[in-house]
């Protein structure tokens, strides 16, 4: 299992790292390139960790797990059904999630499967997608909630979801992740709130690629956030949540407000 | 008036260039640097456009007219109302704007003012919002019509409006643009189409820079498409699409099926 880490040590250069057990091999190159190790190794502990990749655009989905359109009693979509969050919304674990300068109203946390593109594509087939996928990470899809509403004409998705720091991605990509039989574990200040199986997917992974890459080129580093379950919520200012997806590791941000 | 172009001479490499009458002065540099003129120029004939700026993100405005606004009986809205398209959504003048392999039905262009970021911005106010605009271009904000209602449950505004080649821009920037005496005029094969007063928009430039930088951090060649006014329809294969905006010149665009 290979899982692959943006890190900052000591000399406060970002570098490319795969995680080893409590330590992190640092790799010079390009992601998505062919990486070689230094030979140089940091304990997890000496470093502080980055967003894994830097996308382009983050494709995130509306609608896209069967229990969740169960409760709020939406139709299964033909087509998956998204927005987009901008580059600049992107943070890692243990980044702050900042509250908006001129927002004071609800923030919501959603838990989520991130896929991670490896190659540029567009219009690929399912049976094709794989080589596509670079590998899997954890994501917490934060909401300004009240927005999305506040024009009675038009869902501000992208307003409500695009802020600076909005956009938690990692720890780390995982590129043997089977996200099958994996379930996405959401805590809040320590209390589980999210627990659902990536299985009850209605979109997955190799069909939301080949769907998207017919919509838009999908480029090295984009990173389709594939929609939420049950058990989302909102945080308090100064609140903990932690998304852990077993095979990838634990994404951990507090809300400063 | 200072009109900054990107371009492909002979040699194939994409270059900076001014516009001076029917010559493009030629400059090394960045844009949003201090680019120098190399002393190289070549006739407008001799050369093909580029995109005169690579976005990351384009933030693109709905509902952003009082007569389009009238005409649909839409309420005035409180903030600026915007999905974001894709850097992979655009092109240049005299580019051809592509039907997406999966989609057989209507493409409708909508001619519009765009606003190119110069600066970093973030959280700036109406006052300070000048220092951050470095100009004006022309943009066609394609969409894919059909898609936007697909879903009766959540509106494909970044899907409809993000396919590749669906954000035309161009031909060039205009640092020096009056755009509150502009008007914008669309013809499809020579027919107008569109011939609406920049001073009719409800948030205008300043405010959009003020506002939208409130919601997310604005980066150097991101593009703030102003929405568009009365006219908008939609285009045949074949069709060639013309945004006039006197001061920065034609944006010319064909859908090819």
């Amino acid at each position: 299992m290979s899982k692959w880490v943006r890190f900052v040590a000591a000399d406060g250069k970002p570098a490319l790292g795969m995680l080893e057990a409590e330590r992190i091999a640092e790799y010079r190159g390009e992601l998505f390139g062919d990486p070689v190790a230094t030979g140089r190794t940091f304990a997890s502990s000496e470093v502080r960790l980055l967003s894994p990749c830097l996308p382009n655009k983050i494709v995130a989905l509306w609608n896209n797990f069967r229990a969740l359109a169960e409760k709020l009693g939406k139709a299964v979509p033909l087509h998956p059904l998204f927005f987009l969050k901008p580059a600049t919304s992107v943070i890692g674990t243990g980044g702050a999630i900042h509250r908006p300068a001129r927002y004071a109203g609800k923030i919501v946390f959603e838990g989520e499967l991130g896929v991670v593109i490896g190659r540029e594509c567009s219009n690929v087939s399912e049976a094709d997608a794989d080589r596509y996928i670079f590998g899997y990470t954890c994501v917490n899809d934060v909401t300004a909630a009240d927005l999305i509403g506040e024009d009675p004409n038009f869902a501000q998705w992208c307003r409500s979801k695009g802020f600076d720091t909005f956009s938690c991605l990692g720890p780390a990509i995982s590129t043997t992740l089977d996200w099958a039989s994996a379930r996405v574990v959401t805590t809040l200040d320590g209390v589980e709130r999210q627990n659902y199986p990536l299985a009850d997917m209605i979109f997955p992974p190799r069909t939301l690629v080949s769907r998207i890459s017919g919509d838009m080129t999908l480029q090295p580093g984009d990173v389709i956030a594939c929609g939420t379950s049950l058990g989302v919520g909102s945080m308090k200012d100064g609140a903990r949540v932690r998304i852990r997806i077993d095979g990838i590791g634990e994404l951990g941000n507090t809300l400063v407000g």
